[in-house]
């Protein structure tokens, strides 16, 4: 389909087809073998570095667009396309193919008394919706964890990548067919029309199971807020590390630099260090530590003493996802000040303790609510890649269905199939 | 608390207070050793027993009430303790104390290349919700589950039970007390205002994280429509069995009279029963025992032709969720019939196939998307207890979450537990 610029009848209209031929693709590529799946993902790769050359003219045009629209310089870098991010994508779909097939996987079986066996078996989900913004990868890597997890997809990206996200899209057009599924597995929503977002998110109850939003706080706080179907989504990344006062000086000078800095922009990126009261050593090394790689420290009294660098942190700073080279830092009472100050301000993302003390580590791996919860490890280990588990669509913070890194298997349900030999129920 | 009529401030600040008194003893529970609520139960199922006149004294006090108010013969029937029930319900109790602690279970582990080791560990929800009607029992059926899986839990019954509903909440509160166990855990909100209901669905999303309508449909669509937080819910069970040609006689004829008979009330019996336009014996037998067991049968026209007491069907037969002594049924053209038939009119909550033929039988069970799907049993079987999960809160047909018969573990969420040496992200 072409890009249109539909009026309100027409757009449900096309949203509706849209929508039906997700459900006709997603009843197929249920009971899609695993062979045909990853021949269609190997195709999907093929395709990607074949066509890299329409690619990047699709992209060259987004950007001159952004430009002209005064985007600013990161979202300018979020939207850029070049050979070794088209690289990336390519074996982003081939690690997704590497991933074993979850669908059809007995996760439990027993047999009652009365002889009946029960399987527990792991099915798609259905239909997933996914609303995502600039970058363009995101179609590529969407497409390719809904097909493995025999889900269809419907793709609402962002009208700043429209071109590209056609280009990519028709990529993975192309190995579907080569693979003999449904083109409609993997459907764009062909409209910048921004209207088709809420009809998504409102009214296609019939044909989306879940929707997964990708992209800022604003988006996926409308989704989670207009969604009338279930969301994976996180809101934000509020992560801690917390220095114990039995924190070996260079680890806990090593992991809060990394879980700061190593990349600011992503949402396991630390926000804030709490430092035990006990644990002065610590608290001079690592906030200068911050300090000397260029990170602006925002403490509260007992931190600003420690350097006239760090400037005075106000009840918002512990509240902030800085996305950059900021930090805020305050003194606790201990593995139970961290817990405290975690559980009012933290987002339920990933926390951290450096600690030597294993009692002190194990009360706060057990007391801190969170989808991830690290003893002596950087929180910018919060993805599923890192988690060994291929790709992932994003870091759920919700407890419901999926927490942590969604990858393929976050991606499914399951199904009870019983077998029996004419049993009926006693009264 | 003493019930109270409160004003809608009165009512708001209320709930708000329960919420936090539950989000608070959410906190102690998920911490709180298998033994300690193992031990409440034991001292819940022993306070029913000891106070089982002053239940039935209230109870008697709503039948009282009921009647006055002219409630029908089968809403008495629930509303009805007796002896036999009360020991029942202290014997559920008992049979949630028995299943294995859900909680700090290790799911799942693996260590990284670089050392880390990752657990993913069972984790409570947090605080539920649960609305309900009628019958009091799941005042201690849901108290008792959602201590086991670790959660805080609101309770709201129905109006109509309010005073058995009362005394039967004096004995879960008196079971955690004796445990040293805070009694905020489980809660049962003290007014018959209506308002709570509409309170609970939209404005406790800070104190609720997931909500469970136990009841007729009206309210779990309400729940559905209205809920600002995740629901675990089922709409309703229009369950099928499928007779096939190579069905057994006699042993299509068992199943389908378990399967509509045995209780016509619960979700898991049979409202169309789909015979193979292949399978004239079976047909002819399967249709002769339900008449012969008093049951109405409204069949298409050659369901008619096998007996004059056949009544015609019509569209709406198809859709319909008797829960009663009626069924529908209709002759369809094979496997790949039945699948359409269920797919087009089925609730995906449980449908079965009868046959001798395994190829068939493995078409239905893969073919069916259906949280439950059996091959040669009844459908009555979609239960939790049948299930051997324990006790259940009902049957979801959601595939977020938890799909099939929801117990403890279905209550459950889960955290990563990451435990390193140091380790820090590579750029």
């Amino acid at each position: 389909m072409n890009a249109v610029n539909a009026s309100s009848a027409d757009l449900e209209s096309l949203l509706r087809s849209i929508g039906r031929a997700a459900r006709s693709a997603a009843a197929d590529l249920a009971q899609a073998p695993a062979a045909t799946k990853n021949s269609a993902l190997q195709n999907m790769a093929a395709a990607i570095r074949a066509r890299s050359g329409a690619i990047l003219t699709a992209n060259a045009q987004d950007l001159q667009q952004a430009r002209q629209r005064n985007l600013s310089a990161a979202l300018l870098d979020r939207l850029l396309l070049n050979e070794a991010r088209i690289e990336a994508m390519a074996q982003g779909i081939e690690a997704v193919c590497a991933i074993p097939d979850p669908i059809g996987v007995v996760i439990a079986a027993w047999q009652r008394p009365n002889g009946m066996l029960i399987q527990r078996v792991r099915v798609p989900l259905g239909v997933i919706g996914i609303i995502y913004e600039s970058r363009p990868n995101v179609t590529a890597d969407a497409g390719a964890l809904c097909l493995k997890s025999g889900n269809a997809v419907i793709l609402r990206g962002g009208s700043e990548s429209t071109a590209s996200n056609a280009a990519i899209h028709a990529c993975l057009a192309e190995g579907l067919r080569a693979a003999g599924l449904p083109e409609d597995a993997i459907q764009l929503v062909p409209t910048s029309d921004r209207a088709a977002v809420g009809y998504m998110l409102a009214s296609m109850t019939d044909y989306i199971d879940v929707l997964v939003p990708r992209g800022g706080k604003s988006l996926v706080a409308r989704v989670q807020q207009e969604a009338r179907v279930p969301v994976i989504g996180h809101l934000e990344g509020n992560c801690h590390v917390y220095v114990d006062r039995d924190a070996d000086v260079d680890m806990a000078c090593s992991i809060v630099k990394n879980a700061k800095l190593r990349r600011t922009g992503v949402c396991g990126a630390a926000e804030t260090v709490l430092i035990d009261r006990a644990a002065g050593r610590q608290l001079n090394a690592v906030i200068r530590t911050l300090l000397d790689a260029g990170c602006e420290v925002r403490g509260d009294e007992m931190v600003q003493r420690v350097d006239a660098r760090v400037r005075p942190a106000s009840e918002l700073d512990w509240q902030t996802e800085y996305l950059d080279a900021i930090i805020a830092a305050k003194v606790v009472d201990g593995v139970a000040g961290a817990i405290e100050h975690i559980e009012r301000y933290g987002s339920a993302h990933t926390d951290c303790i450096v600690t030597a003390n294993s009692a002190s580590a194990e009360r706060f791996l057990a007391g801190v609510d969170s989808a991830i919860v690290l003893h002596n490890a950087s929180t910018q280990f919060a993805d599923g890649g890192e988690f060994g588990m291929g790709a992932e669509i994003g870091i759920s913070t919700d407890k419901f269905h999926a927490r942590g890194p969604v990858g393929v298997e976050q991606l499914t349900s399951y199904k009870y199939v019983v077998r029996g030999t004419g049993q009926v129920r006693p009264d």
